[in-house]
């Protein structure tokens, strides 16, 4: 059996080998390079280790699991556009290296690469793993236009951005864990379980990212502390501070602060950080955290699997979630 | 047995009659307003027509019709926005009418669309299918990237512009009739040459465009007169016309039209065409547009299909290219 960090070293090296064709240039050069070393490759590996608790290879979801890092990579070479950011893994993105127009079609061109990938799964579990990509695909896209939509809003409730997460992040990362129960023939319960734990493991992974951006180390967060703030995001842990400090000066001073365009950066990140201190809501959050964890490992507890199998699961939710960066 | 142009109003109803998805709005009302009344519905009705040939129905067809519309009206959203279009089949452009992320958003939804509505299609020909329509959209990309090349290059070949229409546009059509066979249970040969045949109708059916634009009925023709010319498009005229007059002053002088950034709109298109008659391409796209059609015969002569269906598609390619606008 390979350990999780084996399966992602093994997922990026399977990505690496994936040779594009030459031509035309100008959309495959983009797509190697988003492509390249760099990322956690977290998806893929989900994809494999869940197909080798259900039987004991990693091989029968070899092709999906590609498929879903491509379409994944995809969806941030068209969100870097939309977002206009400029630096992705530390490289600068596409639309920056080329222009608007080659991110739009190489990303494109990665989506139907992605389902041309999958398309090359085991006939027998062909359709299940299309339908789940469909619906997962289209689910990250519903994810992303809420988002947006976000941006400009100011009066986002909690529940409103929990299922923002849940579909811009959490169904990507529960459809690989599926993917891979699918393609090593797992019961359709315990490949259901499997997406439940998925979800729920998702939530807490962005959660634990919007505490990062704020109570991260900066020697290994790798990006710089406070960037949601500056970047006006609605984060739970925003939102719940607003929540919390409804009719009060706190209120007040968090919305004067998300409305500026011009401050001092440092100034902003303290002051909003100090609010969200007195308010307490890093307790919240981690508490929210561990209320997804529990959910989670409610789930994988249906399944068929052995403890030995379960614990394997819940101690990559606990790498997950105790992350650093 | 049904009509084509009765075939072609099907599959706009069956199109109009999909209900999507209220949430979120942003999301989804620029599809339906993508989707909704004014194409020709060429390719779902080649699907649907090609599958009648072979099982007398067009229902098995039906699904496959409906995502390669919805595909194809995809590219349409984002090639829009490359080129900067402000107006599509008479309204104004998605990235117009929102803004230029919703475009490329709702775009990419319309793909992963396709392909959710694809996978709906009858079991027992889902694999061919898939595959068919997976290398269909990577080719469409091909084209659309060459076709970008092509603006900041002079040096375009009339075999290279002949790959890149045979991309853009030709593999789509051609991939449209093979589906309805595909879905229609053809033999393989059968299939194959319905595709052969479609390449080449799709290859005429650009040249056509090409010689509409200069040579096409402003009464009829629905677009202004000289549109390839003003945006200084290589088009199979002008990359002919140029292939003659090398060394003479006709090259210089279309070389000189091309390359001005202002100019009298009238005078160039009339300066263009003068040198398009005096070299007389206009015959030569002609001659090269029959040749296509006769490929395309042989094609058909091939299959197992009787007499009057063999003549039923000899007719719908007649109609697409003797067409007026």
């Amino acid at each position: 059996m390979k350990e999780f960090a084996e399966i992602q070293r093994i997922a990026n090296e399977e990505l690496q080998k994936i040779e594009w064709p030459a031509k035309p240039s100008g959309l495959y050069e983009p797509i190697s390079y988003c492509l390249g070393d760099g990322g956690k490759r977290l998806r893929p590996a989900f994809a494999l280790f869940a197909c080798q608790l259900f039987c004991g290879d990693i091989q029968p979801a070899k092709k999906a699991a590609l498929a879903l890092e491509i379409f994944h990579n995809f969806t941030l070479m068209h969100d870097d556009i939309m977002d206009k950011a400029d630096k992705r893994r530390g490289k600068p993105t596409v639309h920056l290296v080329w222009n608007e127009n080659t991110a739009i079609l190489s990303g494109d061109t990665m989506m139907a690469l992605a389902y041309k990938t999958l398309a090359e799964t085991n006939a027998n579990v062909l359709i299940p793993a299309l339908t789940l990509f469909n619906d997962t695909v289209i689910g990250v896209m519903e994810g992303q236009q809420y988002d947006m939509n976000f941006e400009s809003r100011t009066d986002v409730q909690l529940e409103e951005y929990m299922e923002m997460i849940r579909l811009k992040t959490a169904v990507l990362l529960a459809a690989s864990l599926k993917m891979g129960a699918i393609c090593g023939k797992a019961k359709q319960e315990d490949a259901d379980a499997l997406y439940e734990f998925g979800i729920n493991v998702g939530l807490a992974f962005q959660l634990k990212d919007d505490l990062l951006d704020v109570y991260g180390d900066t020697k290994t967060f790798g990006k710089n502390i406070g960037g949601d703030i500056v970047d006006n995001k609605k984060t739970y842990l925003y939102i719940k501070a607003l929540e919390l400090s409804k009719g009060t000066d706190k209120e007040k001073q968090l919305q004067h602060w998300f409305s500026l365009s011009t401050f001092d950066r440092e100034e902003k990140i303290k002051a909003v950080t100090d609010i969200y201190n007195a308010l307490g809501v890093k307790a919240i959050a981690e508490n929210e955290m561990q209320k997804c964890y529990d959910k989670g490992a409610e789930a994988i507890d249906r399944t068929s699997l052995n403890k030995e199998q379960k614990n394997q699961l819940l101690s990559l939710a606990n790498q997950l979630l105790d992350r650093k960066s």
